[in-house]
């Protein structure tokens, strides 16, 4: 257990309560919450405390495992009953990230496959699933990230959007992870990072983590990734994921879609880093996939000093669908697919 | 003059100094500034207290009006000498919009032809000029508009970026003014208006001159247009701008080029408001157009209520250029010009 402790989401000491880093107040304040009541481990993923897929997915995992511990009762049936409760109630914090639902349908799939033991020992089986699935990530970006070397040269200009870094996943990170794991064995890359409006994920959390880690780096706003593809600065895009449909329809932060068409316009490499978590089979393509519409206040006034537009409607979409045709190549902890990825996503993963 | 004195740049009563409102207070504050001295004429236009391209051109002329009531010398060529001085000092606030140079150049040339005249009267001609350079936006913007109006059907989607209204020009606006017009006339469109970042000029301004006027509107951040395209969503994008090129390739704040992509992507008609006191047939393409690089702190921490990324370095530009082929039509007031460009510019302002 010992490594996993400095992740920026892990089980506490006394392991009854979840941690994290409090995502919101980065870069200004590093707080961190110890969160083990229902209501606030759901309120932590509705409101971006924790975010990023994979974030979300092992977070989800250690709170099942926490909140199991307060169920009183000897009689299984009845603890199954509550932990599928529990499962569906942070299922429905946020619908995008099927990391969620991956996570909480793999710990119940534990309890109902441990049922004919103690109440006792199913919560001991579930936390090891949950501790699994944290392993697991840390081992896929790992992977992840070898393989996006080799899709690299030294010196690259790569373009991120939204925040894919250590603080979304375990560890390296999807998106930023050939980053982070080129910089520990030298390469020099430098990073052009979207500010990600409305919540500023690029602003606070991608560049915050790739000058921590000693990555050269540069802040743009969204509105500027096209004028630098255009310049030609751009050498590859990196986007990490929220779910990936089995045609390769790639759901992300809002304007992901976008940067895909800019730079299939500019001719730039367009990779989307996806631990095979992310991957919904069952997802044909991206119509099935759900769109989180958030608050207006995130636009007109969250982050400001004052409401911008204060009466103003606006329309607050927290993700879109890129389109697998504009899709260089998706990488994966077993490999990197190319299109058509109904094809190559299946033959690693389904056959 | 009566009719001059409703709009957001005008001379005062006593026509000693220029009157603007401070869109940098806007929507918050609507805040009156009364301006004489060179310095703070200087400032208004690079703190953006004063912009949109032909609102520059207006103030530029009044302002170099103003500044020669102060020039107290009977000795024209004197005179001559300074009020070039001033022109050239106001011309250094902001190089991309080239209203502005178009503007004080036409005062500059004013204060020539009338050089055998005595200063007291050069004086009242630069007024007369001054004057002229605004009624004349004026009616270049009405009928901008009405050729606009020939190019959309009511009930239309209209998504606009930055801001081309009343504030940025004079009366209806350009990018702006086909919807301000339509309100009038009965039509019912509705507007998507892109914050606009760093300055939040759509946010700030766009959505408050639309809902002032009446007209639906929804805010939605820059990264957000794409998305509304994939969807249908979007029938027409609508922009000014601040230099058009010879060939049609157009200078207009940062984001503008990226939409034209897109627009091209979904085969959404993308169309440019200009008054030919913008287009510049000295550039022959937007390589000859200079790009303004504006302070990082505008994206790190200015409109925020703490600084985002304290520390990371940021690239400003704050215009990018569109290629003229990307452009489904120029709206002038003279008429409608399609591609090529180099001939339907020249054959409408030219020939």
């Amino acid at each position: 257990m010992e490594y996993l402790k400095s992740d920026s989401v892990r089980l506490s000491e006394d392991e009854r309560s979840v941690v994290i880093i409090d995502q919101t107040k980065l870069p200004g304040k590093t707080e961190y919450l110890t969160l083990s009541e229902a209501d606030e481990l759901f309120d932590a993923i509705k409101l971006l405390k924790v975010r990023g897929a994979p974030a979300i997915g092992i977070f989800a995992g250690y709170a099942v495992y926490v909140l199991s511990l307060g169920i009183e009762t000897e009689d299984v049936s009845t603890f199954l009953v509550r932990i599928k409760e529990y499962a569906a109630f942070l299922d429905s914090s946020r619908p995008t990230a099927v990391n969620l639902s991956m996570a909480t349908k793999r710990i119940v799939e534990t309890a109902e496959e441990y049922k004919e033991l103690p109440v006792a020992e199913i919560k001991e089986k579930i936390k090891s699933t949950a501790i699994a699935i944290h392993k697991e990530d840390i081992e896929m970006c790992r992977k992840i990230s070898e393989y996006g070397l080799t899709l690299v040269k030294d010196g690259y200009n790569i373009l991120t959007h939204c925040n894919a870094g250590p603080l979304a996943t375990s560890r390296y990170g999807t998106g930023l992870g050939t980053l982070m794991l080129g910089k520990e064995k030298g390469y020099t890359f430098h990073a052009f990072c979207d500010e990600t409006r409305p919540l500023l994920q690029g602003a606070r959390l991608t560049s915050y983590e790739l000058s921590k880690a000693g990555i050269d780096v540069t802040l743009i706003c969204d509105n500027m990734a096209g004028f630098l593809m255009k310049q030609g600065k751009i050498d590859a895009v990196f986007v990490g994921c929220d779910r990936v449909a089995a045609n390769g329809d790639t759901a992300n932060k809002i304007g992901t879609s976008s940067l895909s068409v800019l730079a299939h316009y500019y001719n730039v490499p367009f990779y989307v880093f996806c631990p095979s978590t992310t991957i919904d089979f069952s997802a044909k393509s991206g119509a099935d996939i759900e769109i989180e519409y958030r608050e207006p206040e995130e636009i007109r006034s969250m982050f400001y000093e004052r409401p911008m537009a204060p009466d103003v409607k606006c329309l607050n979409p927290a993700f879109d669908v890129t389109d697998g045709k504009l899709i260089t190549a998706i990488i994966t902890e077993k490999g990197i697919c190319r299109y058509p990825y109904e094809k190559s996503l299946a033959e690693l993963f389904l056959s």
